[in-house]
C-alpha cells in the first residue's frame, strides 16, 4: 500500500507532524497536493471536504488514505501510523500515553497559530498585529515554559535514553523536535533565553534530527523550509524576550 | 474498578465531556474533586501534576484515573472509555472516525474558549473585552457555520438514525450534544438563527438529551450549571448577530 498525504503543499503546518512520521516509518507514501504542477496542489484535496460520494469527508487536511480509509486530524493519523510502523508502544497504557502526549502538543500548537492570528484565522495578520503582540508576550512568558517545562519533566524521570519513552522513539518525540524548531525559527531570541533552562528536550531535538532517515529528509527538497505561511512564522516583532 | 475523574469542582468545563460519557455509559465513578468540603477540590488535582511520584502525570485536568492508568487529554479518556464501555463503534476504522469527529469538536471548543480569552487565558475577560469582540463576531460569522455545517453534512449521510453513525449512540454524539447546549447557552441570540439551518444537530441534541441516564444526569446536582467562569460563556455583548 502507498500513503496518500493531503496537505497544503507550500507550508509544513500540521501536515509536517505526519510527514515526518512517514519519512522515518520509511514507508511509500504520495504527497499528494506536492505532486507535479505547482498550482494544482489545494484544487487536490478540496474534492475530499465537500464531494457527496466521499463516505467519511474529514473536516480539514492534513488527512492521509490508507487503502480504503480515509483519516483526518493529525494525532489521529499518528496514531495510526505509529501503532502500525513501530512508532509507537506495544502496550495498550503505553498507546494512550503517547496519544495524551501528541494531544497536548496539538495544543501548543494551537496556542503558537493564536500567537499571530489571535482574533481570527479569517484576517491577515497585518489586521491583528498589536493584538498578536499581546498575545506573543503572554506566550512566550506564560505558555512555553509551562509547555517546555512540562515535557522537559518527563525527559527527566526517563534514565533509559533522551525520548519520551524508555530507549525507542515515537511519533511524539518526532513532534516535539518539530516544535523546537518551529519555536526557534519564530521565535529566536526568546528560545535562546528558554533552551538553556530545557537542555533534555534540545538533546531529543538533536537525537531526531541525527537519526538517518530523518537527516535525509531534512536534507531534501521534500523538507519545506519554514515560511510566513505556516504555523511556525518569524515576525521579530512577537519575538521579545 | 471505580472510576475516578479528576476535573475543576465548579465548571463543566472539558471535564464535562468526561462525565457524560461515565454517566451514558453507567458506570461507577467519582468526580473527586466534587466530593467533600467545597473548596478542598482543586488540591486533591494539583498533587497529579506536580509530585515526582506520578509516574505519568498529565498536563492538565481533565485526567482519569482508571486502575493503575493515568489518562489525560480529553479525548484520549474518551476513546479509552468508549471503546470499553460501548460508545465507539467494534470495528478499528469506525474507531478512527469517531477519534477524528472529537478532535475536530475539540478544536471548536478551543475556538470557543478564544472568543472570550484571545489573548491570554492569564488575563481577565475585561482585560480583553474589546478583542473578544471581534473574536466572537468571527466565530460566530465564520466558524461555526464551518463546524456546524460539516456535522450536519455527516448527520445527513446517515439515514440509519439520529447520531453521527449508524443507529447507536458514540461519545461524539454526546460531546456534539454539550457542544449544541453550550453554544446556545452562550450565544442564544445567534444560535436561535444558526441552528435553523441544522436540524439534524438539533434532533441529535434531542436525542441525547431524552435518554434515561443523560436526563438522570442532567436532572441531577451531578450536572453542573454552565456559568462564566466555564468554556461556555454568556457574555451579551458577544453575542451579536
Amino acid at each position: 500500500m502507498v500513503y496518500e498525504l493531503y496537505y497544503w503543499p507550500s507550508i509544513q503546518g500540521r501536515g509536517e507532524f505526519v510527514r515526518l512520521a512517514l519519512e522515518e516509518a520509511d514507508v511509500r507514501y504520495v504527497d499528494v497536493a506536492r505532486r507535479g504542477a505547482s498550482g494544482a496542489g489545494a484544487a487536490r484535496i478540496m474534492p475530499f471536504l465537500t464531494a457527496r460520494g466521499i463516505r467519511r469527508p474529514p473536516f480539514a487536511p492534513p488527512f492521509l488514505k490508507a487503502g480504503s480509509l480515509l483519516i483526518g486530524q493529525t494525532a489521529n493519523i499518528l496514531m495510526y501510523l505509529g501503532e502500525r510502523h513501530g512508532l509507537a508502544p506495544n502496550d495498550a497504557g503505553g498507546r494512550l500515553w503517547i496519544n495524551g502526549l501528541q494531544l497536548t502538543v496539538a495544543d501548543l500548537v494551537a496556542e503558537v497559530h493564536n500567537t499571530h492570528h489571535p482574533i481570527a484565522s479569517s484576517l491577515y495578520y497585518e489586521d491583528q498585529k498589536r493584538e498578536a503582540r499581546r498575545c506573543a508576550a503572554d506566550f512566550l512568558k506564560n505558555r512555553v515554559p509551562k509547555f517546555l517545562g512540562y515535557f522537559e519533566n518527563l525527559l527527566s524521570r526517563n534514565p533509559r535514553g533522551r525520548y519520551l519513552l524508555g530507549s525507542k522513539v515515537t511519533y511524539a518525540d518526532l513532534s516535539l523536535f518539530q516544535v523546537i524548531a518551529g519555536l526557534s525559527y519564530a521565535f529566536p531570541q526568546a528560545m535562546a533565553k528558554t533552551v538553556r533552562r530545557h537542555r533534555r528536550l534540545l538533546s531529543l531535538h538533536a537525537a531526531v534530527q541525527e537519526r538517518p532517515r530523518i537527516a535525509a529528509y531534512l536534507a531534501s527538497p521534500r523538507r519545506i523550509p519554514f515560511n510566513e505561511d505556516g504555523i511556525f512564522r518569524h515576525y521579530p516583532q512577537l519575538d521579545r524576550t
